[in-house]
Parts: structure tokens; sequence; C-alpha cells
């Protein structure tokens, strides 16, 4: 998959399959190229078009650093005349910057150097610096650190411009109270080396955050953001911050429990924040980083709330709320209303008076993509709906003044994608089709997907199986894919093609991924969970869910698998733990083992402080249940440099296990961090994980032979 | 097994099974109690007698370090009274001391803390600072650091008292320019933390040493012993100090490569030394810290030297050989001859004109205690022969005036501990008999031994195989014991129960060690051997010998394992590098892969400077063997805070392993060191090794049978 980017209303920027950057007009289906592959070798670089299309900048040398974050060099080609100008804080020999890219408007441009960030007001201009921190590097300006990149904002960049290209709204993120995680790298040096980050475990100090804006046009001067009273000197996360208005903001602060959040609006000339609305944070949500659309004015905004639709229970449905004056007593108006969830708001056209957003409204499985109006009786219309073909899980991404949107068709067929008139979108031009991997896949026999929905403990369990054409005819072994990610949903119609599918087609073994009582489309019987019981529930829905699957005439109740990374790894070792000899095998790829070692942001959320839920950190740790894994048949993988789950994680299993004197195995990736990054670590991840299922998959009849126990003395 | 300590000459102090602390007096033999076990509970203790008997010094809270070394808190017991004071430098709190000792004479004693060391002229008196150094840890006074204690003197302590206790010999051992190595440990924190230690690897700063002796009675003082010009600005090693009379030391250097030894005596009076013998070393002896005899006048010594016999080839022998005047040119005078070697000097009595000696004229696997004449025709008496049922393997240790040693019988039978009177041997009482063991093993079947000699490449090879009783009704598969120092003999008597003797007796397995063309016995035909291709030559040696093995009416040419740890652990890797699926199955315990990431001592003793011997390293590398282990079957376990064999060592290999998609698998212990030191990590040890040999020595019809591989796409 690429992604394009929109440039301008009428205009969007590509790379191509062969390399070419170029950008295309929607008017006229014009394309233009702004650099050739030939005139640089720059395969494994990345690219972005200035706002007025003037110049490219390149990004080289990309080190990843996190799961989004990279260092890299950058280059800036100028389309008049082919140059490549080096971009550089002055008087510095180094080039490795952290972060850069473009502004809204002309060819401005910003970039982060050792923590700090510099401005270019154009391409050729000298950068000026606008933050200036200790050399320590615990402070970041413009740019998340581990806690916000991976789990409070989600995205490297924690800078925003201002539409006019006149303002920049940045974070600094301080972690000089933040104890730092170090990461043994034993690869290519005579002596191991250590990569050193803070992360604050459950209970540690976590860092610190305050947002500034700088002005850019004239002499450059910052002002802090101040947050209103209720947040002053209380430990909290930004967990978003957007423009809605030249001069005004949209911020979300949350509090360290994240139970609360408040949304305010900032005033970027005076630094004053007002509180605008206050709410619980659904846990099963995970909707921190939801981003209200504001009107024009700023009187009003759209956000996504909860609304109790009769005795179906609660949904997900966009309520619009009045800023001026801020009477708490006025309700939301509903927009939209309805067994299904909206998911996501895409944008808001005030002109036509019309919200583009996602729902399930289609289908739980579904993502398609509506418009509503603002007024009248609120009509919604399905843009997306049977538009293109094979597709029914979508995800948009609008031009600045939603004349055009780009459609990302993700599911069920082979992934596309298409860019739209807003006025007419039924009229489209194909960015990328995918042909490569249709023709590849033409005379493969994909497994086929069923879903469904079954009752277990009182609540709706949604299940999606993957099973190989012709699977009615046999007795298929069953491999589950644990997913434990509060709030995400695995049953889908999302489009995957991984070793999940070789193994399913290839080895005939039916593949299952279960929704539990979390996510969207709970509907009926919504109630207040203590989150701290989340992990328990979840084995209980999966367990449930599993006993429902044995049934099934073309499943072999004596093969099932699991398969689970991270927290579903973590999910997977508790399932083994509560049931004796059910599951034939299990491959648990880096699991969190236990949650005082796992981020403060995460433990925190969902088990509260350690220092009082002593009980809940040490019920929840898989630590205490190497006796009832001992027997179990398991496969740990986890790479060393592993920055989220860290390898202390299995570290600390492993002298469990061995101490139980546990059967399993075993399988590093050194230096490897939680996304694996080295193609051949992939290939080889791929393979054992297969190998391993389908060869304790094949042998159900070994199970009665009681196997031979080594016996000795010392 | 324990071990007693000679005290006087009519007495020994030990510990017995029960906990006691005893004197025993060998004249009347008597014994006194020093310390009652229900006096203190002290299982875990470690103690030492003063040399008036007196008090006893008691080592708790003892945790290891390296191989030897460990840290303790230290209390000294009164026989008298009972009273237990303890040991602590003033004015310091925490009383964690790096080693304590008493000297020789009353209770003086000696204790290093920080680095530094610390003297008591009495048990009760307030402790003296013979040192100071900097804060920063780098240099350490009186003790071996991580290259001394492992590689060079192989002992912890690196200081030494005069015998009147007048004076204290210490090497002042200095890392400032050694680069150190970092230890992760996983285990019991929130976060991580690292073990920091200087470890030259091959090419980097070594250590800096001199030697220095303090005065302790009267004002101390403290000179240098200035190592003879040649020596001076280059660098060097200390591999030996002795004190030959009250002020006289003898002294062996060592230069960085390691193939050149000097031999001097230092006047502890002035700080000179003078250079009495060069040698070039043998690097397949490992002889770096034989201790010449000298005589009390100083005008001789007594060495073990390489002598030519005839046709048989060089054995080694004892020289006496004139100290003044130093004239080069006289030839060293043999007391011993034949066609065996002399492999220790115990001790010298010059009253009675003797030297002590063990050697191996009874036989290459046996060691007996031997006397020669100095004078005459050099008679020579055999004085452990059919002393004791059952022995025919003994170390010695001799008391001060040679009245009475201890033989400690390693074997073949259970071992035992002895003590004697050097004018009577064959009078003696016994200290340890082992019984609890003997009496365990009444009614098991143990393995028998065979030994052979077989030629291979026109070199003698030599071979022990212990076979399960009743071998030669069966088809046994074979499992080669990799052992890999060089100078080591492993075909010996010692006594030996441990996992591969369960193997070999319960699971039917033969057990076969094979001495190369290194070590003891060499014999005919020695030649001047590049010590670069040591490894390949083991390797040839190893499966010369495997290749006649095979031809054995009860062996299983198809089913050959190999076992090797460290040294060991590379040489299986480079033998199955070296051979096309022979083997069956392979554990290899923290192998050495790459000898540039190993200790600069050892590696640049055999390959040079990695500078200058880069094509050595590289050849000697496992790891551009990965293609050729890629369709092996072997087991990789490793310690992660293996502070020898770095777990980079195994990281590395895993890497390349993983790209060329090799099979192999791997068991980690999480801070464990090279020596595993959790009881229940051993336990886990012995059971993966035995349990993953046995099934697969098992399986010998499965070769046959082509395996199945997985294949799938990305």
């Amino acid at each position: 998959m690429f992604f394009p980017e929109p440039l301008t209303d009428n205009e969007v920027a590509l790379r191509t399959r062969e390399g070419h950057v170029l950008t295309f007009t929607l008017k006229n289906n014009l394309t233009t190229t702004l650099l050739d592959n030939s005139s640089l070798d720059l395969t494994s670089a990345k690219f972005q078009v200035s706002a007025d299309k003037r110049f490219v900048l390149l990004a080289y040398n990309i080190r990843p650093v996190f799961s989004q974050s990279f260092t890299a060099s950058y280059a800036i080609y100028s389309v008049a005349n082919g140059d490549l100008l080096e971009l550089s804080p002055l008087e510095r020999e180094t080039t490795e910057l952290q972060y850069a890219s473009w502004g809204p408007q002309g060819n401005q441009l910003a970039f982060v150097f050792d923590g700090d960030i510099y401005y270019k007001p154009n391409a050729a201009s000298n950068p000026l610096r606008l933050t200036s921190t200790d050399e320590d590097q615990k402070v970041v300006n413009g740019l998340s650190d581990w806690t916000y990149e991976e789990e409070v904002l989600l995205t490297y960049a924690a800078h925003w411009w201002s539409m006019d290209g006149a303002r920049l709204a940045y974070l600094r993120i301080n972690n000089s109270a933040t104890p730092v995680m170090e990461i043994p790298h034993f690869l290519g040096g005579l002596y191991p080396s250590n990569m050193i980050f803070p992360y604050p475990k459950a209970g540690s100090s976590i860092p610190s955050v305050s947002l500034f804006v700088v002005n850019l046009y004239g002499p450059a001067h910052t002002l802090e953001m101040l947050p209103p009273d209720s947040l002053r000197a209380r430990e909290n996360y930004i967990s978003m911050v957007n423009w809605i208005s030249s001069t005004r903001l949209s911020v979300r602060w949350l509090n360290r429990a994240q139970n609360q959040s408040v949304l305010c609006v900032c005033e970027a000339t005076t630094g004053a924040c007002s509180e605008k609305h206050k709410m619980a944070m659904d846990i099963m949500q995970n909707q921190r980083q939801d981003v209200p659309l504001f009107t024009s004015d700023g009187s009003m905004f759209y956000t996504i709330l909860p609304a109790k639709q009769g005795a179906r229970g609660e949904f997900h449905h966009i309520a619009g709320l009045t800023v001026q004056p801020a009477t708490p007593s006025v309700p939301p108006r509903f927009l939209t209303s309805g067994s299904w969830d909206v998911t996501l708001l895409c944008a808001l056209d005030e002109n036509a008076g019309k919200i583009y957003f996602l729902s399930t409204e289609e289908s739980r499985e579904s993502r398609h993509l509506y418009s509503v109006d603002l007024n009248g009786v609120f009509q919604r219309h399905c843009i997306s709906c049977d538009l293109i073909d094979g597709c029914g899980f979508f995800k948009a991404v609008f031009s600045p003044n939603q004349t055009h949107f780009i459609l990302y068709c993700l599911g069920p067929g082979i992934p596309k994608v298409t860019v739209h008139s807003t006025r007419d979108p039924s009229s489209y031009v194909i960015l990328e089709d995918n042909n490569p991997m249709s023709e590849a896949l033409e005379d493969k026999r994909l497994p086929e997907s069923l879903f469904r929905t079954v009752q277990a403990d009182n609540h709706d369990l949604h299940l999606k199986l993957s099973l190989p054409q012709g699977y009615e005819a046999n007795l298929l072994p069953l491999l589950i894919m644990v997913d434990g990610t509060p709030g995400s949903q695995t049953v889908s119609e999302r489009f995957s093609l991984g070793w999940p599918q070789v193994l399913c087609s290839t080895h005939n073994v039916a593949l299952a991924w279960v929704d539990g009582r979390s996510g969207v489309g709970r509907g009926q019987k919504t109630v207040v969970m203590d989150p701290r019981k989340l992990g328990l529930l979840k084995v209980k829905d999966y367990l449930g869910v599993i006993e429902l699957l044995m049934q099934l005439p073309y499943i072999d109740d004596r093969r099932i698998a699991l398969y689970g990374k991270a927290l579903g790894g973590y999910l997977t070792l508790k399932m083994l733990a509560a049931t004796d000899k059910l599951f034939q095998c299990t491959a648990a790829v880096a699991p969190i083992t236990d949650f005082r070692l796992y981020s403060a942001a995460f433990s925190e959320r969902y088990l509260g402080p350690p220092a009082k839920e002593e009980h809940a950190y040490l019920t929840a740790s898989v630590l205490e249940d190497v006796n009832k894994l001992k027997d179990e048949n398991f496969l740990i993988l986890h790479g060393t440099a592993d920055a989220r789950v860290h390898f202390q994680h299995s570290a600390e299993l492993l002298s469990r296990l061995v101490k139980v004197e546990a059967n399993y195995s075993l399988q590093l990736y050194p230096d490897e961090g939680h996304i694996l990054r080295e193609p051949r670590s992939i290939k080889h991840f791929q393979r054992t994980v297969v190998n391993y299922l389908q060869n304790c998959l094949k042998h159900s009849t070994l199970l009665d032979a009681p196997e031979e126990e080594a016996e000795e003395d010392d």
C-alpha cells in the first residue's frame, strides 16, 4: 500500500509504483511529474511535496526509532531546476534530523533537531530556532516521546500548523523526572551498546507536558496555552490539539488516571483556555484522540457521544454542542441515531451543511462513508455504499475545503485507493488498484470468511471465521487469533493476507477472530465495567466463544491453538492458565507478563496506580500462573530490543518457568523491536510460527499417548 | 566435596559434614572443636581459622561475582569467649567486603574494601588502610579483576603474605584505559539494571599491572617491584608471584602476546628485580602459573621444562637451574626423565633433599604423588601408588614444613580426602570418605570406562569411553563430550557423576572424551604448531577419532551427538559446519562465536592481535559458517548474564541464523552467568540437555524420511 496526500482542493500528490513523484489534478485528470525516478535513486526515501508544489522534501538514511518515529537526513529538491539542498540547522555538521515537514503555505517548513524546533519561512531561507532546551535531551519540543507516540497522541509529530501558516502550536514534553529504560543492543559492535529513553512504567513519574503557540509571521513570539485551573498542578496528558480557526485551538486534557477528559478552546493570542466540555472517558472506546469538529465561528462543535437507543442499549452518535454561552445544562443535540455506531468524524462542510463520517450502519463488520445534514431532519446519505466493487470497509481523507476526498478501500476485497469529487462521488479516479497483487492471487484459493454473532454470558460476542475452501467436508484444526487491545475491532471486513491466511489455505487450519464485550457495536446491557477485570472478562469471552466453536461440525475440538502478540500474547497465556490442556499449542509474541513492568499510560488506565492497586496488578500478572502453564505447550517469541513490551517481560517469565521446570519453546530476535524490521527476521518469524502451529495441529492423536519423560538425578 | 586447610605442621582445620569447625592434630589424632554448629546458623557461610587458632573468620551474605570471586560480609568469631565481631573499615557503614583472610602469623588479617587493602595486626586492632585509590573503581589493589581472575592468575586473591607475616605483596590492577562491558540484569526490578566491569576484548586496552610490597611490622611503607628494563613500558601481565624467603619474591612477567615469559627474583627491601630465566611459552601447556621451587638461599630453583626423550619426543620433567651467577649458558639439570610428564611441583624439602611432584608415570590417565631425590641418582619413589583403594588420580597439598600432606583422591573411585605424615605416608587418617555418596551409588549400575590411544593424522589421540554395563550386546548411540581448553586433559581417571553419566547408564548412551594433539603426554612428533590453527586441528582430531569410533561394533554410526560449553561449544559448531548431517544433534552451551568478542588475554594468546590477524579471526569465527549450520539440528543454551562468553556471542549467531532461516532450538537462563547458580536453573539445564539428546538419539530411523517443510509466501 502507498498513501497519496491531498495537496489543495484540486490536487493530490503521489508516488507511483515506479518511483515517480507526481501531482494529479482532479478537474482535468492531468498529471504533472515533479520528480522523475531516474533523476535520483531514492528507492527507500520518503517524499513530501510543498504546498506550492515547487519543492519536494526527501527523507533518506531513515532509521526507525519507535513504531512511527524515525530519524533521517533530509534534502529539498527544487522542481524548477532539479537542485538538491541539504536540510540542516546552522553551524551544525550532522544532518540527522528528528523530523521535518512542510507547512500549509508556500514552501514554509519546520524541522526538529536535538529536541528543538527550527522554522524556515521558505525553502531557501536560513532556519530560525524556535525553541532552546537544555542539552540533556530530557525535553523535546514539537515531537512525541515514547509515551506520547505510543500511548497518548499516537502520532510522532506533536506540532500543528494553523491553516494560514501563521502560527505553530507544539507540545513541550519534559521527561526530567521520568525514569529511563535501557535496551541492550547486542549486534555489530565489539561491545554491546544501550538504547536509553524515558519510559514511565506503572506508578513512575510521567512526562510533564505543556502546549505553546509560536507566531511565525513577523518577530517570533511564543505563548503558553494555560490549562484551566482544575488541571493546573496536577499530572495530566494532552491527548488532542486541533486548530479550529487561525487563532483558536481545541485541546483535550486528560487526567493521569485517564478517566476524565476536559475539552478546551484556547486563544492563541492570549494563551487563555476555557473549558467547553468535560466527560468521563469510556475506557473501552479509546476515543482520547477523537477530534471534535468546530464551526468556523467557534459557537458549536460536533463530537461522538454515547446515546441510549431504547432497549438496545447505548450506541455512539454524532452530537452537536453549543459553546457560547457555556451552559453545561444544554443537552447535546444528536444528529444520528440507531443501533449502530459512528466510528469517526471525517469533515464538517458548513457551506453544504453536512458532516462526513464513518459508521457501522451497513453492518458491524463494515465501515462506510456517510454524510448527514446539519439541519432539518438530519438526512443521512451513504456515499460509499455500492460505490466500488469488492469494497465495504473504508477510510476517507478530505481535502482542506471538502471539495474532494480520497477513499481507502481496505476490504473485504483487495485494497484500492480512489479519489472522488465531493459533489459527484460516483465519478472517480483510481490512484492504486493493487493489480500486481490481484494477478498474483488470481489462481490462489483464498480462505472464505464467515461472520457470526453468538451469545455467551448474556452478551453478544462477534466472531469471524476464515475457512479453507471446501471446509465442510473436513475436520479442521482451529487457530484463535487473540487480540487484546481494548476498543479494537478484529471482526471486520478488512482485507488481510499474511501467515494466518497461508496457514488456513495451505495447511487447512480454520482461523477465528473474536470481539468480546468491548469495542464497537456493544449494544444492549452496556454496564459500567470494572476496568481492572478487563483481562479476566476477555479471557472469559474468548473461552465462551471457543466452547461454541468446538461444537461446529467441521472443527476438530482436540486441535485448538492460540496466537497472540503483546496484550494478545498476555491473554493467550492467561487462557492457557485458566484451562487444562484444552489448547494443543500456543504462540505468544512479546507477551506482557506483568503490568508493573508495562507503560504507566496503559497499565494505569485499566488497573489504576500500582501502589494502591497492588492486588489488581498481582492478579493480572502472568508470573503468578507459571504452575498452571507448566505442562502446556507454548512458544514464546520476543525481540530483544522491544521498546514497548521489554524483553524483561519474557525474562521474568522464563526465569519462573525454569524454576517450575516447565516445557516451552523460545525464539529470540536479537536487536529487533516490537515490530520486526529486518525482512529476514519477518520471514523467519512467519516460518517459525507457521511450522510450530502446523506441526502441533497435525498430531492430534499424539495427545492421547502419554509422553515419555526423561528421569534423572542430579 | 569440602576442602580442609593445613594450619601448621601438626594441624588441619576442617568443617565436618554436620557443620562444626574443628582442628585435627596429627600426632595424637585429637580433634578440638573451635565452632559448634549449634552456636551459629552458618549453613551457607565460609570459614577460615586464624594461624593461632584463636579466631574463626566467617563470610556470610556471600554474593558471587565471577567464577571464584565473591563479595561478603565478614565476622570474626572468638574461640575463647564466643564473641562475634563485625569486620569493617573504619567510619564506613556498609560492611560488604571484597575479600578478607588471615595472615600466616597469630591473628593478623587483611581485607579489601572498595579496591583498597586494609590490614589488622590482630583481630581486635583497628584496620590500617594500606592503599588509597580513586573513587572511580577502575583500580583494584590486592585482588584480581576479571582478566586476572579468569585468564591470568586464575585466583581471586592477588596478594601474598611473606611466610613470617612481615610483608604483604600485592598487585595493583589499573583498568582506567580498559573498555567496560555492560551485562543487562533483567530480573527483580521495575527497570532492568546493568552490571558494568572492565573486560578487554581482543585488541582492546588491557589492564596495566604493578607489583608492590608493603611492610607490615613497624610503620607501613610500600615499595614497587620494578620489572627488568626489557619489560618496562610494554604491555604485560604478571602471571605468578611467590615468596621464596622473607625478603625475596619470584615473579613471572608475561608479554601481552603471551609467547615470552620472564622469571625474576625481586628484593622486597629495594624493589629491584633481576631476570633469572626467560622462556618461550608453550601455548598448549598453560603453564603460566607454574610456581618454581627456590632453595632457601635463593641460589637454585626447580621448575618443569620440556626435555627430549630420545625418539619418543619431548616430555615435561623437573629441571634444576642455578641462579647465581646468572649465566644463561649453564644448561638445566634434569632430575626426572622418561616418556611421561611431570604435571605439578608440590613441595621442596631441602632437609630431606627431596622434591614432591605429580606425574603421569603410572599412566597418562592417572596422577600419582612422587618424590625425587635432589642428588645422587635422583632416586624416584611413588608415594601414592597402591596407597588408597580405588584411587589413581591425586592432588596433594603439603604443610608449610612438609611434615605432612593432604591427599585428595579424585578418582577413579569415589573421591576421598586423607592426611598423611610425610615420614610414613602409609599410616593416614581419612578426613572425608564420601560415604553418603558411596551408599547412594551402591546399587546403581555406573558406566564402565575404557581408555584407548588411537592414531589419526600421524598423531596419538587419547580417548575415554564411558559405556553402560552390558554395552557389547547393544547398538548404542554416542555422545562426544567436546572440551576445547588448550592444555586440559579430559581423558583421565577423575571421578565424575553428572548428567552425562545419567544419560549413559539410564538411557544407554555411550560417552566419549577425546584429548587431541595438545595437552599432556604428547610425546613424539611435537612440532611447533601455528596457534592460529589450533581450532582447526582440534576439529580435525575430533573428527578423526569419531570416524574410528563409528566403526566400533557396539556404536550406531547414525546416532552421534555433540555436547560442548564455551570453547567446547565453539568446537561443536565448527564440527557441525565441517560435516554434513553426520551428527544427529548438538548441544552448544554459551558458545564462543567470534574471538573478536572474547577476552583479549585468551583470543590474543592463540590468534594474535586482531588488527594484524584479521584473516585468522575471520576464519576462526563461527558467524561465517551459518550457511553450513543451516540444516543441522542443534540447541543453543546461554545465560543472559554470562560475564565470560557474553550473551552477545549467541545474539550474533542467532541474528545470522535467523537470516539464513536455520533450524535450531534455544534455551536462555535469564540473569544466569557462565556457571549457573540457581539450583533450579541447574536442574532445568540438565533436564533440558538430557531430554534433547535422549530424544534425538532415540530416533535414528527418522533420519531417512525427508522432513516436511512448510511453504508459504509473505
